[in-house]
């Protein structure tokens, strides 16, 4: 069931320091920052060429990662992205073993504009996990 | 400079449990594991076709991950890994950059049997980064 891993998130309190430290610290290609409003964060993506590191800093006044930062107000790794072939049967088998999606059960659309799912930390032993429909 | 991601590591209590949870629930392709007591940790790799994600369960009296899983007693995500083709070239332009190595800022042999530095997360916004001589 679990495919390629499709992105490392790291959230970030500070965009700008962070994609200094990436591009200048690190010597990394960068994207442009992209806003996305819809899911509360702006985003820039750090080409690996195997996968992507996102950056992410809060958007607006529902940001899902505000909470993290609030906790971890320097930045932190937020979760790992999974590709899986198919979402509703990944799901499904989820549930059936036990673990908890969150939210109401249903994918959502996600960032990249492919149906997404997040699963319960406490079941993956710390680490949010997102699955992707790739 | 950055190459390729290497692995993700995520710390685990629990090396067998997590293993079930990764094999069983997730569906993913696991290695045996491997004791490496002179890095202090057993290793599970995650074959996810592009990258490995490595599942690290502390090993002995002085495991650098214990102290993480002290204050994360769940477990969590631990450190990215990327590639590097020259590792001293790098330790010299993130010192240059302001970048603090820890240790003695020579690279150590890693658990590939690789040169590897790890870089104070304090200098990458609380996310751990080690680099690997490809």
């Amino acid at each position: 069931m679990l495919g390629r891993l499709n992105h490392v998130a790291l959230a970030v309190p500070d965009l700008a320091a962070a994609m200094a430290a990436y591009r200048d610290t690190l010597g990394a290609r960068l994207s442009a920052p992209q806003a996305l409003p819809e899911h509360g964060v702006t985003v820039v993506f750090v080409d690996v060429g195997n996968t992507k590191i996102e950056l992410l800093e809060p958007l607006g006044e529902a940001s899902p990662i505000a909470a993290f930062l609030e906790k971890n107000p320097s930045g932190g790794m937020h979760h790992v992205c999974y590709e899986v072939d198919d979402i509703l049967a990944a799901r499904d088998h989820l549930k059936q073993s036990g673990a908890r999606v969150l939210g109401d059960g249903n994918p959502k659309i996600g960032a990249h504009g492919k149906p997404v799912l997040f699963l319960h930390p406490k079941d993956f032993f710390g680490t949010l996990v997102e699955l992707e429909q790739a």
